[in-house]
């Protein structure tokens, strides 16, 4: 970390930053157990401040011991809750350090406004300026130990996906699917199942649809959209299949989002800019006339969810090697939703894809 | 709603509110949709706007159908990710309906500094006030059918807290013990499981063990600090027990958590200001000349884990009929954490403890 930040501040001009959103706190500290604890309680305010010259502190109420035990970082201020102020522990290891007059990266995007107005009441002559954006764009590049974390969740994933949709049966009701595949997923090793959208039939239509007890029928369609945690790194991919025999019309739809998917994927290397890979999602939609229901054709993950860059027309990013990302493509036809995602990691000269434990080709039947 | 935000509107003088955190957008319009979405893509601003006089509006990324499946609010409006700017159209809407010079209550302690600059700036004669305590508060009194939801959704807790135990044996895992009891809650009706602390012997110091292969043994205490949500409400209990027939010692600490508990619990009614129930955790333990390793004895709970008031020596609030409150003690003794917390409702005239499924007056037994 000490020297991916000191590339950063080169290029940056900041003569400090601040880290306070559960995720970069969890990147710039290395501990877990910060991120979990922010996002339970966010009054618990838990900082680090990492200087150009120096070394990082953490402001945090969790016992200096714990976050010693998971976390890179050994200067470690604990506050008491309700009692202290911990934006005025902050500024004072900000003066501490000299920094009381310098420029200061925070995140803009995150910082309530009342702790904003805090920080600069308590220290009116430093010129704080967002660091969001310039944070997203280094945690893009992943180290061969977060691309290994990120792969063994993809496979866990990939893994109770189809364990889940293989044990299933005609009649066996939604939310026994989900919980096989939840079963399988911290079984597999997840921290935590973060999302887990299933549906069959007209439930795969409803994005953010919960398994309830609809009994899977000959003919459904079923999607699932599911991500976890583990060790603080998401996994996240999203398998269609169908309930008996396939028709026609359901294979031929399956083709469509795999062949164009396909499309996608191959044309990941070093130097490409990542609108492209939407673009391509777009211009072979409208060829067919088919509607394209969403404005992006996947995202990076790591620490979060939707990282940085996003598959998307106005992302300005190019990709480079051992960015982590995800291509998912959506298509709705017959009243039902075909939804892949896959994980890929951008190699020095093209991609690997990583999250295929079996073979996705052809649309899975559910007998 | 509506009837309670009349009541609020004419206390605290706003023109209108805007909610924006995941907790209030639940709380203001009844879509817990929102909320998941929310935490997981903190992007994709969920907001409402509720004017003192006239319909509230939500504005969100996700689909009218969706929202309007789960929410009271009908006017829904859509934005379109990365090509739309949110706060824009909450700005839109504001003058729309005549707000744009008014007195605005936010979020100050959750809407972060860049899009508060942004609303600022689209609206520059508009007055925003932080409102996040002032809805702490509305958030305090619970309606009955929130009641019902907390009290069974510490039922739930409980019994999973219960069967795990039971089903647990000398030389089981941590792990096992922490598998079992998240099943349990699962199958109990739990959405999600959002804290599992469990520790055996030296690992029940540690506020924040994740349970690990670490086998049982005579002798260890075991503690779980438990919750989850149920249709987005917390549930959040603690249990401490011990592997093989407790010492003496080891029931002589259990007796004193219990005793102190009861009589903290034995307090309640309304009109006792909140902070009482610490003091006498905190006189209880120093008469004894024991520590008092946490600066609190609970705390209220509902769509967040930890809400107001807050049993700790600087809350000014009085407890009310309908506030439904954690009462938690920790005593750590002979090298082991001893951690008891029970869900409590405010009575009209005393209490109701709602989170005993089995007698826990003495220490359970793991055999």
């Amino acid at each position: 970390m000490h020297d991916k930040l000191a590339g950063f501040f080169r290029q940056h001009q900041f003569d400090a930053i601040v880290g306070i959103s559960p995720v970069n706190v969890l990147y710039l500290t290395g501990a877990n157990i910060l991120r979990l604890s922010q996002r339970l309680i966010p009054e618990r305010l838990a900082m680090v401040l990492w200087p150009a010259e120096g070394e990082p502190c953490v402001i945090t109420m969790l016992q200096q011991a714990l976050v010693l035990s998971q976390s890179r970082v050994k200067d470690i201020r604990s506050y008491v809750e309700f009692r202290d102020l911990p934006i005025k522990i902050l500024a004072e290891v900000i003066r501490e350090r000299g920094l009381e007059r310098s420029r200061i990266g925070i995140e803009k995007r995150y910082l309530a406004a009342e702790y904003y107005e805090q920080l600069q009441q308590f220290l009116p002559e430093a010129s704080f300026q967002g660091c969001d954006r310039q944070l997203d764009l280094l945690r893009a590049i992943k180290t061969p130990e977060e691309i290994q974390l990120l792969r063994q969740a993809a496979v866990a994933t990939d893994n109770a996906i189809a364990e889940a949709y293989l044990a299933a049966k005609v009649g066996c009701e939604e939310a026994e699917v989900a919980t096989n595949m939840r079963d399988a997923m911290f079984a597999g090793g997840a921290d935590e199942v973060n999302l887990l959208w299933l549906g069959a039939g007209e439930h795969s239509t409803e994005v953010h649809h919960k398994a309830c007890s609809k009994r899977l029928q000959k003919g459904d369609v079923i999607r699932v959209d599911i991500g976890g945690t583990f060790r603080g790194y998401y996994s996240d991919l999203a398998r269609t299949a169908v309930v008996g025999k396939p028709t026609a019309a359901q294979a031929e739809a399956y083709k469509i989002v795999w062949d164009v998917m396909e499309e996608v994927i191959s044309t990941i290397r070093p130097g490409i800019p990542a609108k492209r890979l939407f673009e391509i999602y777009r211009d072979r939609f409208q060829k067919r006339g088919l509607a394209v229901p969403i404005p992006h054709v996947g995202h990076s993950l790591g620490i979060k969810l939707h990282e940085e860059p996003i598959l998307m027309q106005y992302e300005d990013e190019t990709l480079k090697p051992n960015m982590v990302l995800e291509v998912e493509l959506v298509h709705i036809a017959n009243g039902a939703l075909y939804h892949n995602e896959d994980q890929i990691v951008v190699t020095g000269s093209g991609y690997e894809i990583v999250s295929r434990t079996r073979d996705w080709s052809q649309v899975l039947s559910i007998v």
